[in-house]
C-alpha cells in the first residue's frame, strides 16, 4: 500500500490539518504536548476522497489499516473491542480541515453490545451508567448511521418516564435504562428489518462510512457553499477511546473558551455538567454550571484545566475552544480548536495577543476575517430583538445593517414621507430613477435582483441596508400595497430589514448603533502599515466622499456623474439635451447643467481635501433619463412643450434591444462631443475654484467609460484636452490632470497595450467586465444564476467574487500589456469586487496600485489589502 | 539625408510598389524592359506621409531632391524647364499602391507659360497645338490644384464656340485657343486675386502638393473605406516628360486591355483617338475608334503596340490595362497595370492563363477576389436595366442578388400573396417570426439594421437578396403603406431590390440568371486541391443543405434548431412548453414537437448524404416565441385556454433587460433538462432512421451554445449522452456521435483548456463573440457604428471582418488551449465571418479545421481557404 490512510494521534501534529482534519491534528498536537488526551487514531481526509472514488465504499486495504490501528489501541489500553472482560469503547467523530457544523458530529460509546454491557456491569458495578451508555449509543447510531427518526426514541423515553411517573431522565433507574435498551432494539428491528448490530467492528465501519457520507449531506453542502469550502476536501474521522463523564458524580463534561468569545475579554468562559456526557451540555436539557464553579467542585481538576487552557492558548497563539471530560476525578481533553468569536471580540483578541507578545502585528492582521468588519460598521438589530422576532420573508442580504421604517412603494412617496419619519423603499426592482428615494430611506427591499442588482450596488454605496431578490414579494404600485410572505403590506406599515441576513420582519425591531472601538483603529493602523495597494472609494457626492475619508479612503476611485443627472432640478435640462436635434440646442441644455455639475465636483474635491478624484464621464444609455410608459411620455411632452408624437419618436429612437451593449459610455461623446465638453469644463473649473478658494490642488483624473479600442480613447481624450487645456491656460494656474480609461470590455483588456499609448491610467470595471466575459446580464442573470449555484455549476457568483480564470486572466493580460507601454501606470479596480477581500487579494497579486470600493467597505479593503501584502509581498 | 524620396524610372522596378505606387513601379519596370516610356521620376509614398507629418508641406530636403531629379531629366532630354528655346513639359500623376479612383489623376503639359508657349510655337510651328495644350493645362491646374470650378472654364469655351459659330472643340482655330488662354488667365485672376503661376517650378510643387492633398479628399477616403485600403499608405507622384497625342494628325492617344475585361476573351480590347490628349478618350466628347482600327491608320505603330502588349502580359503574367500616346508617329507607353475585369472574365482569364502556361494553378487562385464570386452566384439585374433606372432609395447591400416583387408589409401577407406572384417583404426590421415570410419572398427590404442584422443574416443564408438599413423607409403596418425615399408605397406595388448595391427601384427591372461556367468549376476544383480547411455550410433545413452541397459544402457546420420552432404548425406546442409550470407538462408539449424535429433532421441528414452535420441545441431566449403586445397576448391566451393574466405573467416573467445576455443557450437546458432531452432524442433517432432507410451513417455533432465554463458543458453533455446512449444501445446500431460547444463568450475562450476536457469539438460563434468582446449589441450598434466608421475610429465593421486584435486573440487563445488538451480536436467557425475571405484567412492561420458559411458563400470560402493555404501552408 503506497498511501497511509490511518494515523495514531501520536503520529500526527497540528500542521497535518489537511490530512487529519482540524480535530485530528489538534488531538495529535495535544497528545504530543503530554496533555491528558484519550488515545485514538485518525482516518485521513484522503480516505474520505478514496471512499467516494471507490463508489461510496471503504476498500479492503483501508479497512485493514483501521483494524490494525484498532489493535494498537487495544494493546495500549489493555482493553479489547467486544471483550466483555475488559471492553474497549470508542467515540467516532468527524473532523474536516475547517470546522463544519452540519456534518455528522459524534457517536459515543461505540463497541457496546449485549454481552459487553453485561461485562461492563460486572466491571463497574454501575448498571445504570452502563445501560444509559448503551441506550445512548443505540440512539445515536440509529439516528446518525441508520437515519432513523430521532424523535421515535424520544417518544419511547417519554413513555417509560410516564409509566414511572418521573419527569427527568436523571430520575430513571438502571432497570428503566435496561428497559429502554430492550425497547430501542425492538424499535430498531421493526424499522430496519434486522437486529441492531452486535459486532463492534461492524458498528465501527458503519460509523466511519456514516461520517464520510455526512460530508455530502444537504446541510454540509449548504454550509460549504456559504463558507467557500471546496467540495473536494473531504473529512477525516477520529476514533478515540471513550472516557465517561457519566460514570458517576465524580465525573462530568464541559466546554470552555480561553477568552470571552462575545467581548474578547481574557478570562475562561464556558459551562460544564457533572455526571453527564458531552451532548447533555449542548442539548440544554439540564442547567449547566459556569466553568468557574468547577473550582469549588474539584479544585485540582480546575487548576489542571486552567493550566492546560493557558498552555494551549500559548501553543496555538490564539483563543481556544476546548472540550473536556472528567472521568472518576481524572481530567481528559477531548478537543481544542481556535474559537469562533464575534467581530468585535476578534478585533480585541487580535490586538491583545499582540500586546501580550504572543503574536506579531502581521499575524494579528491575518487572524481577522475582513468581511466580518462589515458588521462592526453598521447599525444592527439587537440580539434580544432578533431572538424574539420571526421573519416573514427572506431575501438576498444585499447590503448590511438594520433598516426600520414605514413602507412606501415609490421613490416619490419615500421622498414625500421621509420628513415625517423613517421610511423604507419597497420596489419590484429599483432603477436609476429611484436614487433619491433610496437616499432618504432607512432601507431598500426589492423582489428582483441579487447582490449585484442596481438596488444592492447603490445601497451598499450609500451604506444603506438592502434586502434584494425576495421571491415572495409582489408590489402593486397602483394599489399602494405589497404582498410579502403572504402578508399584505399597506403603505405606512412598519418593516424591519436585516441587510446582514436577508430577513424581513413586520414592525420595528430595536437596533444598536455601530461603534468603532480603539482596537479597530489599531488594526486599521497596522493594516495601513503593511498594505501595498492604496484604497479609494466610489463616491458620487460630497457626503459619501466625506464618510469614506473618515473610514480611511485615500482618494475617490470612481465618481459616477450620471447619478447627478437624475436629481429633480436637473433632469429637465438633461431631457432637453436628449431631445435636442442640433448640437447647438444640445449645448444650450448642457449649459444649464454645467453649474450644477461644477458644484457637485467642487463639493467632492473639497471633501477629499486634495486627494486624487477619478471622475467617469456620463455612462448610461440616454433612454434611462426618459419615461417609458405612454402616460408619462404624454405628461412630459406637455411639460416640455412638445407634441406627444415628437417626444415619443425620441423615446422610440433611443430604445435598445440590449442597452448594456448599446449607445452608452464613450459612444455618447463620440456621437455628441458636447456632453464630454461640458463635463470636462465642470471638472476643471471646479478644481480651479477649489484651488483658488482653499489652496488645495486636487488632481482630477478624468475617466472614459466603455472603451474597446485606442482610437476611441484618442478621440475622446482629444475632446477633453482641448477643453481642459484651454481653461487651464486661461486660468494661469498650473493644474495637472490625467485622462484614463475604464477597462470593462474584454476587448479593452486584449488591446490594453494600444490603449495605454493614450490612457494615463486604467481602472477595471469588473461589473461590466464580468457581464461581458460571461455574457451574464446583471439585470437578468437572477433567473438562472440560482440554478447554477444550486447545481454546483459555479462555485461562486462571479459578480461577488472575481472569476480568476476568465475575468482575472483578462485583467492580467491588461495589466501586463499596459505596463509594457507605461511601466508606472497606475491601475485600479472600481467594480463591486473592489470591496471583496478575495478579489482584493487577486488585485494585489496581479499588481494593481489601488482598489476602490463603497465607503463602508473601505476598512475591509484596507485589511484585505494588508493581508494580501503580508501573504505575497511585492 | 537618410531617406531617398525621389526615384528616376530607371532606378525602380515592379517590386517597389509600396514605395513608388503601382503606376511608378510599372513605369520603372517598362523603362527597364526597354519599352518606349517617356523619361521621368517618381516621388515616393513616403514623401506623401512626410508631407502630412510636416503639417501639409513639402520640406526643403524633398523639394531639393525633386529639383535634382528634374535636372537629370532636363539633361537626359536635353530640354529645360521654362526654357522657351527648348522647353521641358511634364505630366504629373498620382499613383498609390492600389489603383484608386477618386484621387487627383493627372495634370498634363505642366511647365508651359506665356514665354514657353511662344517658344513652342516657334519650335513646332503648330500654334493651335501649343495654345490648345496651354489652355488645357490652365484648365486642369485651376481645377485640380486650385480647386476652381471646372464648369466656369467650359462656359468660356462654349462662349467662344458660340461666337465662332462652331459646335466642336476641334473646330476651334489657333487664334481661338489663344483667346481661350487669355480669358482663362483673366478668369483665374478674378477668382484667385493673383496671376496664373508662370514659374514652372512653382507649378510643379503646387501640383505635387495637390496630389498629396487629394489622398485625403472625400471621394478617396470613401473609396479607401470601401476597399479596405489603409489611410496610412499615402500616394506617390509620377513626373514624366510630356509626349503629345495632340501634336497633329500623326499623333494620338488610347487605352487598351490585353484581353476583353467583360468576357475574358483573349484579344486586344480598347479605344483610341488621333490628335487628342488622354482625357479626350475618357471624356467621351469625341467618338473613339476601336483599337483594331489603328492597324489601318499606322500598321507599324499597331504592330509595335501589339508586340509590347504581348510582352507586357507575359512579363506581368496577367491581363494588362495600358495607356499609350503616339507623338508624330512614335509610340510611347504611359502606363500599364493589371486590368480590372468582371467576375466572369476574372474566372476565364485565370483559367486561360494556366492553360497558356503563363501561371500556375496556385497563382490563378491567388489572382481571384473571392468576394467577387458572389456576383456570379446570384441572379442580377441586366446592365441595360440598371443604366436606365434611377433608385428611389439606397440602403446597406446586405445580401446580394436581384429581387423583384409586389411589396407586402407583414410576413403573413407575403405568405398569403406569394402564390399569386413574386413578392418582396418590406419591414421596419425582421425578427425570427418573419422567417417563413422571408422564405417565400424574392427579396427583403428593411429600415433598420446593417449587414449583421437578423434580416441580413437570414437572407444571406437563404440566398435571398436583401437591402437593409434604408434610413428613409418608414413602414406603417396598420395602414399597409410605406414611405420610401419620399414615395408612398401601397401593398402590391412592385419594387426591385439590388442586394449587391443596396439600391431600391420602383417597378420591375429585367434580371439575368446566374450561370456557373466551366471555368468556375475548374477554379473550384483547383481550390479544393490546395486548401487545408474544409468548408461546411450553415443550413437549417434540407433545401438549404442541398443547395450548399451543390456548391461544394462538405458538411453542415451549424443547424440552428430554433428556426424550426417558429413554423406555424409547431409554435403552439412550443408555447405550450414555455407556459408549462411543471417538468411533466413541459415534456408533454415537447413530445408534440419531437416528431417534427426528427423529421427536420432526417431531411438534413439525407440531403447531406452522410457528411457530418453539426446541430446546435435551442439557443434564443424563450420570450422570442411569445407575443409582446397586449392584444396579441390576449388572443393567444384565448387560443391556449388560459386567462390573460396567467399568460401575461409568463410573458412578463420572461422579459429581459438584455436578452442577449440572459436566459438562453445552454442556460435553457440547465434550467429545463427536457428541452435538450427532446432535441437529443430527435437528432439520434433521425440519424438511426436515415441509416436504416439509406444505409448512410451520418455522424451527428451535437453542439451546446453559449457556454462559459466546463461545468456547463459537463452538465448538458450529461443530459445528452444519457438520452443518446440509451437510444443507440436499444437500436443495436453502432452510431458514433460527438458533443461539442460553441465558443462565443469571451470566457469560453479564456477557459478553453478546461472546456476541452469535456467538449469534443469547438465551433467559434464569432457573431456573439464579437458582440461580447466589444460590447456591441448587433441589434443596437447601428446607432453608433456609422459614427465610428465615419470618424475613422474603426477601420472595419467588426461584424463583417474579424477583429484580429480583440476577437482574434481570444480565438487564438482558445485554439491553443483546446489543442493542449485535445491535440486533434476539430475546430470551426460558424459566424458570419466564416464567409468573409479575410476572416477565413485568419481562421486558416490560427489552425481551424473548417469554416462554415451560408450556402451561397461556400464557393467563396473554398477559394479563400485555398488562397490562405497557398500563402501560408501549414
Amino acid at each position: 500500500m503506497s498511501k497511509k490512510f490511518v494515523y495514531l494521534f501520536s503520529e500526527g501534529n497540528k500542521d497535518m490539518r489537511e490530512l487529519l482534519g482540524g480535530k485530528g491534528a489538534n488531538l495529535a498536537e495535544m497528545t504530543n504536548a503530554g496533555m491528558p488526551v484519550p488515545k485514538g487514531f485518525t482516518i485521513t481526509t484522503e480516505a474520505c476522497t478514496q471512499y467516494y472514488e471507490d463508489g461510496k465504499a471503504i476498500n479492503a486495504d483501508i479497512q485493514q489499516e483501521i483494524l490494525d490501528k484498532l489493535a494498537i489501541l487495544e494493546e495500549q489500553d489493555a482493553k479489547r473491542f467486544g471483550d466483555p472482560e475488559n471492553p474497549l469503547l470508542v467515540s467516532v467523530r468527524s473532523g474536516a480541515r475547517a470546522s463544519m457544523p452540519g456534518m455528522m458530529d459524534t457517536i459515543l460509546n461505540l463497541g457496546i453490545n449485549d454481552t459487553v454491557a453485561q461485562g461492563l456491569v460486572k466491571l463497574t458495578n454501575n448498571p445504570r451508567f452502563v445501560y444509559d451508555s448503551y441506550r445512548r449509543f443505540i440512539q445515536m447510531f440509529s439516528d446518525v448511521v441508520m437515519e432513523l427518526d430521532k424523535r421515535s426514541f424520544e417518544r419511547i423515553i417519554d413513555d417509560v418516564k410516564e409509566k414511572r411517573g418521573v419527569a427527568l431522565d436523571s430520575e430513571l433507574t438502571a432497570e428503566d435504562m435496561q428497559e429502554l435498551v430492550v425497547r430501542f432494539k425492538e424499535y430498531y428491528r421493526s424499522q430496519k428489518g434486522e437486529d441492531f448490530p452486535q459486532e463492534p467492528k461492524v458498528q465501527l465501519m458503519e460509523a466511519v462510512q456514516a461520517v464520510f457520507r455526512s460530508w455530502n449531506n444537504k446541510r454540509a453542502i449548504y454550509y460549504r457553499a456559504q463558507h467557500d469550502i471546496p467540495d473536494s476536501w473531504g473529512t477525516a474521522v477520529n476514533v478515540q477511546t471513550m472516557v465517561f463523564g457519566n460514570w458517576g458524580n465524580d465525573s462530568g463534561t464541559g466546554v470552555a473558551f480561553t477568552r470571552d468569545p462575545v467581548t474578547g475579554e481574557k478570562k475562561l468562559y464556558g459551562d460544564f455538567l457533572m455526571n453527564a456526557q458531552g451532548e447533555d451540555v449542548v442539548a440544554g436539557i439540564r442547567r449547566t454550571s459556569d466553568i468557574s464553579e468547577l473550582e469549588k467542585i474539584n479544585p485540582a481538576v480546575y487548576e489542571e484545566f486552567v493550566d492546560i487552557a493557558t498552555r494551549l492558548e500559548n501553543h496555538y497563539r490564539d483563543m481556544q475552544d476546548m472540550e473536556f471530560t472528567i472521568e472518576r476525578g481524572h481530567l481528559y481533553m477531548l478537543q481544542t480548536r481556535n474559537g469562533k468569536r464575534t467581530p468585535g471580540a476578534a478585533l480585541k483578541i487580535a490586538v491583545d495577543l499582540v500586546k501580550e507578545g504572543l503574536i506579531s502585528e502581521q499575524e494579528a492582521l491575518l487572524m481577522l476575517e475582513p468581511e466580518s468588519l462589515d458588521a462592526v460598521l453598521h447599525d444592527n438589530f439587537t440580539k434580544e430583538a432578533l431572538a424574539q422576532a420571526i421573519p416573514i420573508a427572506t431575501g438576498v442580504p444585499a447590503s448590511p445593517g438594520a433598516g426600520c421604517g414605514a413602507a412606501y412603494f415609490t421613490a416619490e412617496d419615500c421622498e414625500a414621507q421621509a420628513k415625517n419619519g423613517p421610511v423604507v423603499l419597497v420596489r419590484q426592482e429599483t432603477s436609476t430613477e429611484d436614487i433619491v428615494g433610496m437616499q432618504v430611506s432607512e432601507g431598500v427591499l426589492t423582489a428582483r435582483g441579487g447582490r449585484a442588482s442596481h438596488a444592492a450596488v447603490v445601497a451598499r454605496g450609500m451604506g444603506r441596508c438592502c434586502v434584494a431578490g425576495v421571491a415572495d414579494l409582489i408590489v402593486d404600485e397602483d394599489a399602494k400595497t405589497a404582498v410579502l410572505g403572504g402578508v399584505t403590506i399597506h403603505e405606512g406599515d412598519f418593516l424591519s430589514l436585516d441587510g446582514s441576513t436577508g430577513n424581513v420582519y413586520l414592525g420595528k425591531l430595536a437596533t444598536e448603533e455601530a461603534s468603532i472601538s480603539g482596537d479597530f483603529a489599531t488594526i486599521m493602523e497596522w493594516a495601513d502599515k503593511y498594505r501595498q495597494m492604496s484604497v479609494r472609494t466610489n463616491a458620487d457626492n460630497a457626503h459619501d466622499a466625506g464618510v469614506a475619508l473618515s473610514f480611511g479612503a485615500e482618494g475617490v476611485g470612481l465618481t459616477r456623474t450620471e447619478h447627478m443627472f437624475f436629481a429633480e432640478d436637473r433632469i429637465p435640462a438633461v431631457r432637453e439635451m436628449i431631445v435636442a436635434s442640433t448640437a447647438e440646442q444640445r449645448k444650450k441644455a448642457l449649459d444649464k447643467i454645467l453649474p450644477m455639475q461644477r458644484g457637485d465636483f467642487e463639493g467632492i474635491f473639497k471633501a477629499m481635501k486634495g486627494l486624487p478624484v477619478t471622475i467617469r464621464l456620463l455612462d448610461p444609455p440616454l433612454h434611462e433619463f426618459l419615461p417609458k410608459e405612454k402616460e408619462d411620455i404624454a405628461a412630459l411632452a406637455e411639460t416640455m412643450g412638445m407634441t406627444f408624437d415628437d417626444l415619443n419618436a425620441v423615446v422610440v429612437s433611443l430604445q435598445e434591444v440590449n442597452p448594456m451593449m448599446g449607445l452608452r459610455g464613450c459612444r455618447l461623446p463620440i456621437k455628441y462631443n458636447e456632453i464630454a465638453e461640458m463635463q470636462t469644463q465642470a471638472i476643471i473649473e471646479a478644481a480651479l475654484n477649489v484651488y483658488r478658494e482653499t489652496g488645495m490642488k486636487v488632481i482630477p483624473e478624468i475617466m472614459i467609460p466603455l472603451v474597446a479600442s485606442k482610437s476611441e480613447v484618442k478621440y475622446v481624450k482629444g475632446i477633453i484636452t482641448a477643453v481642459a487645456d484651454k481653461i487651464i491656460a486661461e486660468s494661469g494656474i498650473d493644474l495637472p490632470y490625467e485622462v484614463g480609461t475604464m477597462i470593462e470590455l474584454p476587448r479593452a483588456a486584449l488591446a490594453a497595450d494600444r490603449i495605454a499609448e493614450e490612457a494615463e491610467f486604467f481602472c477595471f470595471g469588473t461589473n461590466d467586465l464580468t457581464q461581458m466575459t460571461w455574457g451574464f446580464s446583471r439585470d437578468d442573470s437572477g433567473k438562472f444564476l440560482g440554478d447554477y449555484l444550486d447545481k454546483k455549476l459555479l462555485e461562486h457568483d462571479p459578480f461577488q467574487r472575481l472569476d480568476r480564470r476568465g475575468v482575472g486572466r483578462l485583467m492580467k493580460i491588461a495589466v501586463d500589456y499596459g505596463r509594457e507601454v507605461r511601466p508606472n501606470m497606475h491601475m485600479g479596480i472600481c467594480g463591486e469586487h473592489g470591496g471583496d477581500p478575495t478579489s482584493i487579494k487577486f488585485c494585489h497579486d496581479i499588481g494593481l496600485t489601488y482598489v476602490s470600493c463603497s465607503p463602508f467597505r473601505v476598512p475591509i479593503a484596507r485589511l484585505a489589502a494588508a493581508q494580501a501584502a503580508i501573504q505575497n509581498p511585492r
